[in-house]
């Protein structure tokens, strides 16, 4: 059986274009969320630079996965002895610029750099090429993890694409405005339930530019429940999943071993 | 633009067994649903014979979609001049026998047979033979309607299928449990806001041997709104459908065009 794992969701206003200031941020939510038993800290889209940038800025800001970025962060997470997920503008090889999160586990290794593949609106569209549907889950004390970005978990596609790959919990960073509060309340959740998984939603609050955000981070158990929410301020939102309850979920929902008929 | 379309559940007890006695029950609720100002009465699954009946006594009843039961159902839409989706056990050509509901116009024409694609538990995996998916929708007064059954619409692939043909009201029979209250709560709203549908789920209340119903039978708005739920007794749930609201919540939300990204 599994050991419970500890999730802290920080849940924080934009920085936008700061870098510096966002890895100072990140250094201590990291110490907090590891001194409060997390075994990762969960950021939000783009925490790196900002989200609403401007497509100028993202080129200009924009870092391979495994540039300066990648060793900053790793260099936190080694020193707080906590994984990190965040998000930043990836550079790709051909020039492309993706919203990526990157995983960095808490001895400091890149471990899944994930692009978002349903872009929103015309400032994802604009900013941004989409991502191809990144395989695969990464290893956190046992717990297999997969990789969504915000409009991502919108898709029962893609929630359902990494269950069937074996997630158990789906991390999620995400830039969610209040107009689509159902998202957080209701639609999460649902992900949750119909995929027998835990889905951690970490969200921004306040403004940047013209963009308000709306706060809500959620982590949603496998039966559905809400099991942390935040409200509208900034904070760290600490939820621990437990193997017996996903046991539970799944042998009381069986939509993961039914999909596949007829 | 589109008039509004006017749905009426009908929430009621099983009468198992008994098709004479359904039969008169679709009659009265068929007379008052036109009287409320209905154009469709949906029913819960397996409405004309009960459901939870034993193996045997499905395959005695089962008749064929265009089979007697149908002429009564056909005789009774005629003679309130109200649209009719019931559910009853479907004997297939090679004698398999399938969950089904069939829709039939006011005008008495049997318009869509479905098949349960997604058989739920041992009670419906013993009884019945899994359909493969209908395609298509009915016509009603210019309202596209796809048609699926209890436990079809967990399953997020299912609706988006019948949305991306161009669905703008899943009507679902069922036969729901208490343990199940979730997915009325929160499933069918989503369901509903992820596709930009309205979805009708209408289900039991009471027992029928040693199931128990939950009731809750519900409709949600395309914008995930609940329209009309309602609680643990028999009864009528109507729910207008009004096409500037299908309209709203498609320029709010666009999963059907993003869908097909990346």
């Amino acid at each position: 059986m599994k050991n419970p794992l500890t999730l802290a969701l920080y849940q924080c206003t934009p920085a936008p274009l700061d870098v510096p200031a966002n890895l100072r941020r990140l250094e201590t939510a990291a110490e907090q969320a590891a001194q409060g038993g997390a075994d990762v800290l969960v950021c939000p889209e783009m925490f790196l630079t900002g989200y609403n940038i401007s497509f100028d800025a993202v080129r200009q800001l924009a870092q391979a996965a495994n540039g300066d970025y990648a060793q900053a962060v790793a260099d936190i997470a080694r020193r707080h002895a906590i994984a990190l997920l965040y998000g930043y503008p990836e550079l790709g090889d051909g020039g492309a610029v993706f919203n990526a999160a990157q995983w960095i586990s808490a001895a400091g290794e890149r471990c899944l750099n994930y692009r978002k593949t349903h872009l929103y609106g015309a400032l994802d569209k604009t900013q941004f090429s989409p991502g191809r549907p990144t395989p695969g889950w990464v290893d956190l004390k046992g717990w297999r993890v997969g990789v969504l970005i915000c409009y991502d978990v919108e898709f029962p596609e893609n929630t359902r694409r990494l269950a069937l790959e074996g997630a158990e919990l789906i991390a999620v960073p995400t830039a969610n405005m209040p107009e689509f509060d159902f998202v957080s309340k209701a639609l999460v959740p649902v992900r949750a339930y119909e995929n027998q998984v835990y889905v951690a939603y970490a969200n921004y609050v306040g403004s940047e530019g013209a963009v308000i955000y709306g706060g809500l981070s959620t982590v949603a158990a496998p039966d559905g429940a809400l099991l942390a929410q935040a409200g509208h301020e900034e904070t760290l939102v600490f939820a621990t999943l437990l193997a017996p309850r996903l046991a539970a979920a799944r042998l009381h929902c069986s939509h993961l071993t039914d999909v596949k008929a007829p």
